[in-house]
């Protein structure tokens, strides 16, 4: 996809100099994400993987499941009033007999009709809606050394960010520290919803054996992600937040934070982390 | 604001020691906004600021532009089963005459009845429902030293972020580099909209004389917020993306990115900067 990078125009003034050149941008744009025909969503994604992008965005808001449940997708033609494909409106088919849920959907979070919003709410409103349990997902126990390495990899393969310094970057990874896919993103949310995506198409979901890593922070959205694909490990580079760690805890989820050099935290889910004895747990 | 942060256990692994300890943490709740007792949007926000961070939502979207547009914003009492309020639902009342705007508001960007969402068309949505405009504001010329102190200032008046690592902030300063106002939230344009939204309620909007400060990456929807608000430059730490800069350069917004040291790229609105010509503009 040429579009996942624009060239514009750009005075750089550095140390007093000042020169005018090309330089390359992240390209943001925005999907409109259609469900049978219906609108249902807009995101500003970087163009690429869009049936992913909406499958996996289908896979978090519990709509969609297994490969078997998704007819097609396909780009909206003459959505413009010239005819035009502008490649920015996708229209995911269900497969026959899936019903099509009667939910209004905001960008991240549900809206439910009952009002009385607040964390625990809202932690039941995904746990009623996912269909793994991941408690028992992935019983082994991972040495911090591997996940110590992820990042490392993570950065290896992304094949955009030196250019623009403006996408976030997901991945997975086997417990073994083995990488499985890499998805890049002007929206963080939006590179995990390609992977999950890319995982439902290719029928393995749950994936129930993957570690996530993001590059950035674990919002509650993202946890939420990685708890309805069924993935039973989040690693982030940054800081999670107070709602991300309560969603961990209550689902199984382990979470780990702050995930830079030897060091990190793990805020949920240790039962899947090799704590050394000898290491002195205070 | 006893929320802006939570406790939990965290353990810690730092080369290989172990240990469990208390961990400060950003707070990340979601907040529903109604308008005129109308559910328009959920944001997963830091709590703090909930009033303001509603009204600027509401600029942003294009229904709010003064104080004497706004009867009052409430917490919804009884919004729970049980009767209690959990100051996760607030309700934005217009004042007497102000037109209840028909739109489907998606998080972050108006979803048109008619598709054909593409940049242009995105740009279009925009600059339709501005109020102001801004290529005529701030006629002065900002020296390139004025804005790399910027980003110090900033650092240095946010309370949060050494403690949790996990806020964004965002900051109005005036063209002569004072700090007028400084929000953070868990959400980077979360904290934008509560700048703006007490902008607003202190009958402060257009905010025609501000220089607009962010955190981290210029994307599409912050550079919309500072164009809705009326602010005639946006900088940024880090990078804008494609839109961010094809917003501002057909608004004439100002938008520097990658804020750091002496140095800075100008995207766009060169013209409120002060390029000195002896330093061999290329």
């Amino acid at each position: 996809m040429g579009r996942v990078t624009a060239r514009r125009r750009v005075i750089r003034i550095r140390d007093g100099a000042v020169n005018a050149r090309p330089d390359t941008l992240v390209t943001e744009e925005p999907l409109e994400i259609r469900l049978n025909g219906k609108p249902l969503a807009i995101t500003m994604r970087t163009p690429g993987d869009d049936f992913a992008l909406a499958a996996g965005f289908l896979v978090s808001e519990g709509v969609l499941g297994g490969a078997d449940e998704l007819a097609n997708i396909v780009y909206c033609a003459g959505a413009t009033e010239d005819g035009s494909n502008t490649y920015n409106v996708v229209d995911v088919r269900l497969a026959p007999g899936v019903p099509v849920p009667d939910i209004t959907l905001e960008r991240n979070v549900y809206t439910t009709s009952s009002c009385g919003l607040c964390g625990k709410a809202s932690l039941d409103a995904v746990r009623t809606t996912t269909r793994w349990d991941i408690a028992d997902a992935l019983p082994v126990r991972i040495e911090p050394e591997l996940l110590a390495a992820l990042p490392d990899r993570l950065r290896a393969s992304q094949r955009v960010f030196d250019r623009t310094g403006g996408l976030h970057a997901a991945a997975l990874f086997t417990a073994d520290g083995e990488l499985l896919d890499v998805r890049e993103d002007v929206g963080r949310h939006n590179a995990v919803d390609k992977l999950v995506g890319r995982a439902l198409q290719q029928g393995r979901l749950p994936l129930s054996d993957a570690i996530l890593l993001v590059s950035g922070r674990a919002s509650f959205e993202l946890a939420q992600k990685a708890v309805m694909a069924g993935i039973p490990a989040l690693a982030a580079v940054s800081a999670p937040s107070s709602l991300a760690v309560d969603l961990a805890a209550e689902t199984g989820l382990t979470l780990v934070g702050f995930l830079r050099g030897s060091s990190m935290n793990v805020y949920a889910g240790e039962h899947r982390i090799a704590l050394h004895a000898e290491a002195g747990r205070g």
